[in-house]
């Protein structure tokens, strides 16, 4: 990693608390970064990474100052020390474990996922209920019964499990995970989930994305349902 | 559907610009009363429902407020009828076609998930470049060669695509689709795509969710990486 530019004075851990919403658009910083850094690009203005991030410039200065970053009068930012403070403070400079339960089709697409393993996310382990999957190879594990979650958590001190299970399964696989001591859960089954405080569940809706596009769409074509327009 | 209770004088669509932030809640909102209604609820208080959507009550009435939904004092909402403004708000009610392209696992997992369905997206064709592809049988349709994308857009009145491709064929995707006549992509691939004005682009980064668990994780565990920390 190169040395920062101009960022020398400022603490790189100020440790203030960071909003939940500049929280949720860090990585969405990172991956703009990233392309940059890519590209080979080594310094870059607010309206740049803004726009390469696809929010606007004064929300994306105001988030980094949450970092420490300020960036250098007429220089901007440096890119990869920038991309570097982001990491590290979203926890992406360690190694995160984790395991994914439900190794069909999603499960599959999860674990062949490249977006996991450049981000520190290292898939130790596939579970599946069915004995039928057991012992297939996908992208280079073995899939295992889900009775070895508890073993495999313990010994691989797995904190973050992802359930890819159809969603009458996922909240018996959410209460093993938490029994075994795992303490943040993605959900991609289409059913909300209950846990014990101190359990994070994060839920992926892949409609959702596509519902927002339906409404611009409508209002693109200017086709509006027929249905009775009032009560 | 059941008729109203309290909504009679209120107009269905007061035609008022709804905030982005809005329309991307909607969804959620959506998703929440369908619960309900699936649970045999038929009235809910803003509390509730902003509960059970995970967000708060006042952000919760704002947002319905844009449709012209204000519950009923005393009674709350109507959980039915509030379901059936927001589907038609977003465009649920009528049918949306859709093509997905790119049918590798995430493909398979986007073609067998029943939550487009469920939400009157149609998935009508299964495209995929790689002839060894075709003529598999998923989710009850024939994987087709990516050529008769123009063809199928244009005789199905195709709107919105899904690119489930590798990152590098997802330019060129796009720009096929364009040419074909759709005017929205959900892209799966982890890439940027550029398109012209009037398309819109969402994209889904499966890694998002998790690298928020990871940072609060990291805050749980008080677990800070080893890198130094300062410049």
């Amino acid at each position: 990693m190169r040395s920062p530019v101009g960022h020398a004075d400022v603490p790189a851990r100020p440790g203030r608390e960071i909003p939940e919403a500049t929280v949720a658009r860090l990585p969405v910083y990172l991956r703009a970064l990233t392309a940059l850094v890519d590209g080979g690009t080594a310094t870059c203005s607010s309206e740049e990474l803004a726009g390469a991030a696809g929010v606007n410039s004064a929300k994306l200065r105001k988030d980094l100052s949450y970092l420490g970053s300020y960036g250098t009068r007429g220089v901007g930012y440096d890119v990869d020390y920038l991309r570097y403070q982001i990491a590290r403070e979203i926890g992406l400079t360690h190694d995160w474990p984790v395991v994914i339960v439900g190794i069909g089709n999603l499960g599959h697409a999860l674990a062949n996922y490249s977006g996991f393993r450049s981000r520190g996310f290292r898939v130790v382990a596939l579970l599946d209920a069915a004995t039928t999957r057991h012992e297939e190879l996908v992208a280079g594990l073995e899939v295992r019964p889900f009775d070895e979650l508890e073993d495999i958590v313990g010994t691989q001190s797995v904190a973050i499990g992802v359930i890819a299970t159809p969603a009458v399964a996922a909240q018996d696989v959410a209460d093993r995970m938490v029994a075994a001591g795992i303490t943040s859960i993605l959900n991609f089954a289409p059913t909300v989930l209950s846990v014990p405080d101190g359990v994070d569940v994060r839920k992926v809706d892949l409609s959702i994305e596509l519902q927002i596009l339906a409404y611009h769409e409508q209002r693109k074509t200017g086709q509006l349902p027929t249905e009775g327009a009032s009560a």
